[in-house]
């Protein structure tokens, strides 16, 4: 069935079905001019938007990852301020002759990720275009919220996961959509084996946002890695007026993304550095805190260096996905 | 000069600098992982998107024009809830060969609309596209907020002001770019006079949400006419259980509408009933109530009719915009 014979109102109406159950905190859910929430505490806000051809690409997503990963994106702007998600609103535009089993993939996903987030769809709007645009707006509330300002010389600097999965995972995809015969059923012409390429696919296209509950009491600045490591550090150390040093061998590396790098000729040192898309959180603390992280450097006084076990730089430059850069 | 000189680093730099300034209820603004407000009231939440060549087109809307317009539409969404508007958050995107002009004269659009609706912008994304594409949240308060829901039967029905200015204005438009010699300089080829035009093109082109103060202590259910009257009219029967009939000739017409469609061949009751984007206020209030607005008409038990001067039907459908509906 194509969108086009459903109607936008009724198209609403299965998302109220689905969504707009009453819940504490939720005056007004979706349906109105607008959502009405009760609020205590400070509440924080962000939003992105996602369009077919530039963000994603749908000969290698799957609509469910597309609704998954969205709110993933911004869950972890969220938990990067380490508040706590409570609420999304959400614009779709599709194409009038995407087909209704396109929409409720896609929103089954968004569901999967609102369980996996103990959050709410409260509201938005459903329009058509000629391709997939979506944007989100993700509400959570927070008592004191952690900003990129705050690191101090001498603090060390965390992250919460292994860095450069996602960005191997998406070189995997491109290479398997140049050289995969896709008239053929299975997984032959894939460089790595299954069970390794599939973390990494998974990290690229359906994403978890990290829930910051254990570090955040002990965090001084905090940023999420969705630019690339280099590209949100320089973020969190201009912020704070500081400079950092990292030492490349504390970085945590996946064995898969280890061994996939190989494969592909690409340096994981490379990924983990300047590929985007690992939403991990990237915070510093106190060198006399304890942090259940991985540690990979110190706050210093200016400039952003990596250094090998030897304490010698390595040359590097942020490098990581920007829009309107001259190289991006 | 390009957007791809510009690098998105340093168009955030220019909007913090232009947008950032410290404010009382704005913990975090501009420039991190999220937006952090203070709260205390409940929060009002509404988000829309905008996309070249769907919603607007540039051969027809100036930047400043579609900057405006962009939080208009929902601010109105705002006030239509009753509440007073604080916060907006925005995406943009654009072609990277999009000029540094463009950039500029859009926001100025938004930066004169913030200043007309005393409202902040605190956050958002910029991203590159192959077109401009946009998306707005706002962000308001009320104490009590008014829903769709309220009507009673016997309640009498108000608009804010003239309806089908709007819709007549883009006829007006798509009438010009067909027969206007762009070639020419002036304002040959006009099917009205220019002090006629001017208002309709202005009520399209750069519309100003109404503010809702003197008529919210009254109403027992609103909603803002954005998709057309009787449609809306409709979601508002709908979500309060009841009926409407509406009195054509109450319904208030500017003469500049009235003229111009004359001339246009169109019919002015059906730009009023179903052209979309007038931005008024509809609402409802007890008959003993006195409300500073046009009476149009009464809720009923059910079924929405309009009538004449002598009672009788007016054989009319809802036809305003939709998007996926078959006739849309």
């Amino acid at each position: 069935m194509k969108l086009s014979q459903a109607g936008e109102l009724s198209l609403l109406e299965i998302l109220k079905k689905r969504f707009g159950q009453r819940s504490r905190g939720v005056l007004v859910g979706i349906g109105d001019d607008a959502a009405v929430i009760r609020a205590e505490k400070n509440i924080l806000l962000t939003t992105d938007m996602m369009v077919e051809g530039v963000h994603f690409d749908l000969s290698w997503t799957t609509p469910f990852q597309l609704g998954f990963k969205l709110v993933s994106v911004n869950i972890s702007d969220i938990y990067a301020m380490g508040g706590k998600p409570q609420y999304i609103l959400l614009n779709f535009s599709t194409h009038r002759n995407s087909t209704r089993k396109l929409f409720d993939r896609f929103f089954d996903g968004v569901e999967e990720a609102l369980k996996t987030y103990g959050v709410k769809l409260i509201g938005g709007d459903i329009s058509s275009a000629d391709r997939i645009m979506l944007s989100l707006t993700a509400i959570g509330t927070a008592g004191k919220s952690l900003k990129r300002k705050g690191a101090r010389i001498g603090d060390r600097i965390y992250v919460t996961g292994t860095l450069g999965d996602s960005a191997c995972g998406l070189a995997l995809l491109k290479k398997i959509q140049r050289t995969i015969d896709f008239t053929k059923r299975g997984k032959k012409g894939l460089p790595v084996a299954w069970d390794i390429a599939a973390p990494l696919l998974r990290r690229h296209l359906l994403p978890i946002a990290r829930n910051p509950k254990r570090i955040s009491g002990t965090a001084t600045a905090m940023i999420d890695i969705s630019d690339g490591l280099l590209i949100d550090l320089s973020r969190l150390c201009k912020e704070s007026g500081v400079g950092a040093r990292i030492r490349a061998m504390d970085i945590p590396f996946s064995e898969e993304m280890k061994m996939t790098s190989a494969c592909l000729g690409i340096s994981a040192l490379d990924l983990a550095l300047s590929g985007g898309e690992d939403y991990e959180l990237l915070f510093t603390a106190s060198a006399k805190a304890e942090a259940e992280a991985f540690c990979i450097g110190e706050i210093t006084r200016s400039g952003i260096a990596v250094v090998d076990e030897h304490g010698k730089k390595i040359n590097v430059s942020a490098r990581g996905y920007q829009h309107f850069s001259s190289q991006g």
